[in-house]
């Protein structure tokens, strides 16, 4: 006997309580109140509660009886997702789920604690989205924009609850993925977990390294690293989670450098090509950003003073022109008076905005 | 008899001959014209010296006598390096330099072919400044603004040329960086080539994976894959150049990564954190963009309309509150009415914007 049956519970009306209320949590609040949906808020740091609820991301759930709530949402780092899922479940919970990096040992966790009928009202989910950021001040009302949001059903699951978790995810803003568990887990140790040991296996080779090698790094081994600086307390729980899956792919990944290695000493640069080829393949099977079709765009490159309103006059003549700038980078030095702005625009633009721009006396080019 | 000894030519004041009208070659083109300095332009393949000449980059070196040149800069692929400065050197050039990406090699090769008396005119270079983009459409005249050039003197070397290649870097706006060839290989294979190989095998193991996977890339998979789009045909050159220091290092990462795998198959948290912590200290390793004084900087999140002046809109406020943005970053959805900006601004600003742009309307958050 399901609670959550009601078919009108399809629709995510709330309450939802949001245990955790950290990055995650606290967006997950914000993209629900933006909805209009009533969010409770539960931490076992106080504090991180006041803040979330002074962001507007609902309010404080110290009252709150959980079997009163529509959804709960178990938003926790890894290590305590088993905990909370089976404590909300237990506590009358009619539907649950979570936002944990890793879906299949969590679940097999819970599966452990509870009844099957129990298990029925939790569904997993994750979405893609994060920062290297962490805490509820963090936290943004569009951070799940458009992102894809992993829902991940188990077999004893009510179709009631996968119908809810979906809602949610549809909610802030999200595009759900439906996945098994096990799918889910492979698929974030090629597309996230990997990557990101292998981005700390790069910046490890980086500390130590003396200042005056360190001075010649360029845009590239900073992009390469970025995420190695997210939280090792978090990471480490990640890993842990998914070891099978992560564990595989990194055997794979070291077989690969045996081979790189075996081609970079003996000069059998064919080898090496064949290697470095498969990696521009493998950047072009990334889909478009949030899972859109893919829109051909260019770049175009603007030189822009460095000082507070230039940029606002070159996006002003952009948006004069008519011409969408889909994305932006900036690649300045902040002591010298010029940067160059790289503009990214719908490729069958971008000659009609070189072209505009410098006849209004910007330096522009493709 | 150095004919370069003359103090005078210890300033850059032309004619220059670049050679290889490419990206890079282009970019020095326009960079020098920029500081009126006279360039002249050739290319194996004239239609690129048509597209520099067009560009502004410099004039058709046709009819160019290569002993009245004040300098010669080779700018081709690694492969063809000592090729072009032996030519360069044997034509008469009075001061050679090259901005290829790996120092030894290439010397060795040339200190093989010419007398130790040509040797002395030859000092190579470096600018840390590049693209995935190649060809001189893709040139810029403030790509090495501000941005780091190794000048890679040896033993041999003439003062006078020492000083004519430094004066070449702070010509084109970079800062010139002194070091040893073996140095300098030491040095980008650490922050370079090494970085690119590892890039490229984390991108090659998305290369075929299942589409449903890859539906779940995030913004993290992508930054550390960015650099594995670069030309296949030009990077097996740079690896081969620079084989040595490459393979070293390789091999380091291949000892971490043995050592990782076993830690999560065993389970052993502290080593995998241990391993993930050395990362986080290596992305603080790596020195403020342009190797300037880091200056502690805040991001600002501000949610932006997705549509053309929008983002002028909001950078204008950011003018009139006089903060000056000092990177900016787009996360959007193209399909979806409303994306989030993040703005990078000084931290002891970014309360100060908060607050000025939530009192003009926008929705901001730090």
């Amino acid at each position: 006997m399901n609670d959550a049956g009601s078919p009108t519970e399809r629709t995510l009306t709330g309450p939802v309580l949001v245990v955790g209320a950290g990055m995650l949590g606290t967006s997950i609040g914000l993209a629900l109140a933006r909805s209009g949906v009533e969010v409770r808020l539960y931490d076992v740091v106080p504090q991180n509660v006041t803040i979330a609820e002074s962001l507007g991301a609902g309010t404080d759930a110290s009252d709150v009886d959980v079997a009163d709530m529509q959804l709960v949402v178990v938003a926790v780092p890894p290590d305590h997702l088993a905990h909370e899922i089976t404590a909300a479940l237990t506590s009358g919970g009619r539907c649950v789920t979570d936002v944990g990096s890793v879906k299949n040992a969590p679940l097999r966790a819970v599966a452990g604690r509870v009844s099957p009928e129990l298990l029925g009202r939790y569904v997993g989910s994750h979405p893609m989205a994060g920062s290297e950021r962490s805490g509820p001040f963090a936290a943004s009302a569009a951070l799940f924009d458009g992102r894809p949001w992993a829902v991940t059903p188990h077999p004893a699951a009510a179709d009631e609850s996968v119908a809810l978790v979906t809602a949610l995810a549809r909610a802030c803003g999200a595009t759900p993925v439906t996945m098994a568990t096990e799918e889910h887990d492979e698929a974030v140790a090629r597309t996230s977990h990997v990557p990101h040991l292998l981005s700390a296996l790069v910046a490890g080779r980086l500390a130590g390294a003396p200042a005056s090698h360190l001075a010649l790094s360029g845009q590239g081994v900073r992009d390469v690293t970025r995420v190695a600086a997210g939280d090792p307390a978090l990471w480490q729980q990640i890993i842990a989670g998914n070891a099978d899956a992560v564990a595989g792919l990194l055997s794979d990944v070291r077989q690969d450098l045996d081979d790189l290695l075996v081609a970079v000493r003996t000069g059998d640069r064919t080898r090496v090509s064949a290697l470095l080829a498969r990696g521009v393949a493998g950047t072009a099977a990334i889909p478009a950003k949030h899972g859109g079709p893919a829109r051909p765009t260019a770049p175009v490159y603007v030189a822009v003073p460095d000082h507070p309103g230039e940029l606002a006059r070159l996006l002003a003549s952009a948006g004069e022109i008519g011409v969408n700038v889909e994305d932006l980078r900036i690649d300045h030095d902040p002591g010298r008076p010029v940067g160059l702005v790289e503009l990214t625009v719908e490729e069958g633009r971008a000659d009609f905005l070189t072209t505009s721009l410098e006849e209004r006396g910007w330096s522009a080019h493709r």
